[in-house]
């Protein structure tokens, strides 16, 4: 099987595994005990902590572990609507954010808080007019607070973090960032992009699943989502998941040494090797969204005539996972909000797959995948007839 | 080291860790996701999810699995409030609640939330006369809910739990239950308990930390406390923590099989015969709390004249790794609330230690334990003089 679909979720790195089964096995003593064992558990949290602040530029103290990157975004999104006043705050997002931003904003509205979402452009980015609008008028109306994705999970497409932080805190709103996505594949900092809020998600970068974190910037009010023994700081209690933030931590670790080494760059030859051939090979293809402001590793594509659903089933005959979409979408008929708000049509839409690549493929898997989806979608197109008009003219996006 | 905490996290059994790696090499993909290799994943968790539930003699349909206990308890006592309208409902607990229940309790009183924390009786069992009351008096101010824990976490007594729910059924109250220190040690079963919410952590009974469940009966109304992709139908959104829920799966099983073999009868024997030797070679030690309706591992004992610091920084260097009150509590000085409800004086409250025992320990650890306490009191007493009177008479509180 040749994996390509690490936007849904990465393997857990051979090293973050091995990092990991001593927690299980051996040290597995409560982080909290008194006694000298539980206080090697307790410092190999604070290792991990430390090697997940260092791959996205922050202080030790500033990360909150949390059980999903998902809970990361609850906790860092109703507390700020209760800091703001839940019925009274605004909240500016986007409309191609993650579902876990997307239905937390819609229990806030139907609390009463009042929620823009913001647009992008046909290359899948902010709108940033639209959004520094949104800003001021909230401002004018009273304050709230502003979310939005460092990369898009269906698309990859980076979003103007910086340009949109700088405008939410020149109307005085707190920024939040749902990074989940784009934490160890991209250059992430917080020195340099001072947002008050992030989430990270371990098994989006090769760590375990069941873990992830919230970055809280150092001085900013926070109150907790879950309430008890006072871990974390007393910003997120319940007895330590010590593999899994053990695992986080290695995972973070390699990331960052990674990133640091060349960015991804062999990620990135592949995945922009799998776009050429097969925008080459196979007739009304084309990439969707910004091609140069990506993750190196994800593309989106979409195959003019084929249905993504029956797509999948050939490929995943062939030995090809990927997917339509996000994993969460997995199912669902309904064509993806994020195409829709890039002004895709239905139909192209529905025609639409994610390839995600990652450090665990190989140069061979470019060819075995456009191999694949030039079989599949030959012999989905000998059944559903050709495509209505000739090749569609590839453009960026 | 001879562990002896099991209240406050228990080894993995070498079976959940045997279970837990295939998981994080080789079954790694994402369980929302449509290939086959992902359904496969997707069967490991309706098979865990089907052994906690059968575990506590639910259906699988109504476990949904969080990331520890202490988010258990959140989700079900947010949504309760949520539920009840938590500025003008009522919610009555008990004085011996887990910080995971007394925190969120504090925070929904904050919010204008009437609280109403029993008492116990000096057997550390809740005062059933006051909660009827207080039942009552909820019922006729509006509504709530109430919460009362199946076994304190630290004197490891069994509450009325059966007596508690039908007193708040009675007067239409929603119930929970905190059971994280009950399930796998001894029988709970929600359709011999009708509880309504029923709480449960993986790493209480030799399953993996980062993994809990909360019970939500059939056909009871609930939202969820983490928005997002819809896992656990749409009850607790997050990428599934795979590894934890299928380690929580295997952990439910052998602690099933072996409640329904002997009861734990190995390690009950081994507590029973830890506290009478304790008891006869110690001068001014006690048990304190309902000897009888205890969990089958734990004892809590006093030592007259014995800061309980003391005695375990000496038991710790002598191989023995025990606990003052929860690990939740270590480090912080004032006396436990548990006891302070018991009416235990502080000074002997401050004297107090909780031991666990569990399927790990042999018969041997008892003698070794008993010989170390022993040689811990008459180090410390050496240096604090001796007690102020005799032996303190020995009852069953």
């Amino acid at each position: 099987m040749i994996y390509l679909d690490s936007n849904a979720t990465t393997r857990p790195h051979p090293e973050v595994v091995a990092a990991i089964l001593p927690f299980l096995s051996e040290f597995w003593h409560n982080p909290s005990s008194g006694y000298r064992a539980a206080k090697r558990v307790r410092a190999a949290i604070d290792e991990a902590r430390g090697r997940v602040a260092a791959l996205i530029g922050a202080e030790p103290s500033e990360i909150v572990f949390s059980g999903c990157g998902t809970e990361a975004n609850n906790m860092a999104l109703r507390w700020l609507a209760r800091w703001m006043g839940a019925d009274t705050g605004h909240f500016i997002t986007s409309a191609i954010e993650h579902s876990a931003v997307l239905r937390p904003a819609e229990a806030l509205e139907a609390d009463g808080c009042g929620v823009e979402r913001c647009g992008v452009d046909a290359a899948g980015r902010l709108d940033l007019d639209a959004f520094r609008s949104a800003c001021g008028a909230a401002r004018d109306a009273g304050g709230g607070f502003a979310s939005v994705m460092w990369a898009n999970n269906e698309t990859g497409v980076l979003q103007p973090i910086a340009e949109a932080c700088e405008a939410a805190k020149e109307c005085g709103l707190a920024f939040h960032t749902d990074a989940i996505q784009a934490v160890g594949k991209v250059p992430v900092n917080v020195r340099e992009t001072p947002v008050d809020f992030l989430s990270v998600s371990a098994h989006k970068f090769h760590g375990p699943k069941g873990v992830g974190a919230l970055y809280v910037r150092g001085g900013t009010r926070f109150e907790p989502m879950i309430r008890g023994g006072g871990q974390e700081a007393g910003r997120r209690s319940g007895t330590e998941n010590v593999p899994g933030i053990v695992g986080m931590g290695m995972a973070a670790e390699l990331m960052r040494r990674q990133l640091e080494a060349d960015g991804h760059a062999a990620v990135r030859a592949m995945r922009d090797e799998f776009e050429e051939a097969l925008l080459a090979r196979i007739e009304g293809t084309r990439v969707n969204g910004d091609r140069d402001r990506r993750l190196p590793g994800t593309s989106h594509i979409s195959v003019e005539g084929c249905e993504a659903a029956g797509l999948l089933i050939l490929l995943d005959e062939a030995g090809i996972q990927c997917s339509a979409g996000s994993a969460c979408m997995t199912g669902k008929q309904r064509p993806s909000h994020v195409q829709i708000a890039m002004g895709i049509p239905p139909d192209r839409a529905k025609s639409s797959l994610r390839f995600g690549f990652s450090t665990f493929n190989r140069p061979g898997d470019v060819g075995a995948a456009v191999e694949a989806l030039d079989k599949a979608v030959k012999k989905l197109r000998s059944v559903q007839g050709p495509p209505g008009m000739g090749p569609v003219e590839v453009r960026t996006l």
